[in-house]
């Protein structure tokens, strides 16, 4: 396999990382993903890690840098379905993933999603989400 | 990798295959999925075959299958994303899959079976499809 599916539900992007990210991979995510980001003029980004039994760091950095990339493009980034033993290794790891949004599942992750999307409108249809946003905040 | 993660979003749920399917890991996702249906009483089954460049008899065989055993459990099974090339070979090996719901992309995919939902709560909120359903309809 050369490349992970995006697969694009309404204004959001799904992608589901079902195997272990070596770093080719993970640099046609980064492309793919941020060249769809554009493409699709997508609000947001949700990244299905439930089939990971473990990360490392590259994997957790790698969560991060696409994160950071999807908020540059006006987009956010939620990771969902990780295991409680991945986010034990995250944090042992001692990785820096503040910025990082969290959901259970992906239906919850989408409705995370969607309510930003409707206070962003209200607010004035701002492209980019203010810095008071609680973006660490598990929904 | 040992099983393929289903995702749940609203009365649906999303598989994506993105490794080539040997035996074990095709009926652990049968059994998986079966179970999934009843346990979240869901309506729909998307199987996503956008990364699928190739398809064998097997893996044209499994999607039949699971057409099938989603249908018996009321649910209707929806095949999207699939390439050109994957349609012709189908096709070419004389596969009768004419059962198989298809959509362009999981998008068309929801609404389509979002429709068939509306319309079987119409009809008098039916559990199971009425034969007479253009089941192979492209959406």
């Amino acid at each position: 396999m050369d490349k992970i599916p995006i697969l694009k539900m309404g204004h959001f992007l799904l992608v589901t990382i079902q195997v272990d990210m070596h770093d080719r991979l993970a640099l046609a995510l980064q492309d793919d993903l941020t060249a769809r980001v554009v493409k699709d003029r997508a609000k947001g980004v949700l990244i299905d890690i439930s089939s990971l039994e473990v990360v490392d760091s590259f994997m957790g950095r790698m969560l991060g840098n696409i994160t950071a990339m999807t908020h540059m493009l006006g987009a956010t980034a939620v990771v969902v379905g990780m295991r409680p033993a991945v986010a034990i290794t995250i944090v042992e790891l001692g990785l820096s993933l503040e910025n990082l949004c969290t959901a259970l599942n992906v239906e919850r992750g989408m409705a995370m999603l969607t309510s930003q999307l409707n206070t962003s409108a209200e607010a004035g249809g701002h492209e980019h989400h203010q810095k008071g946003n609680p973006r660490t905040a598990h929904f």
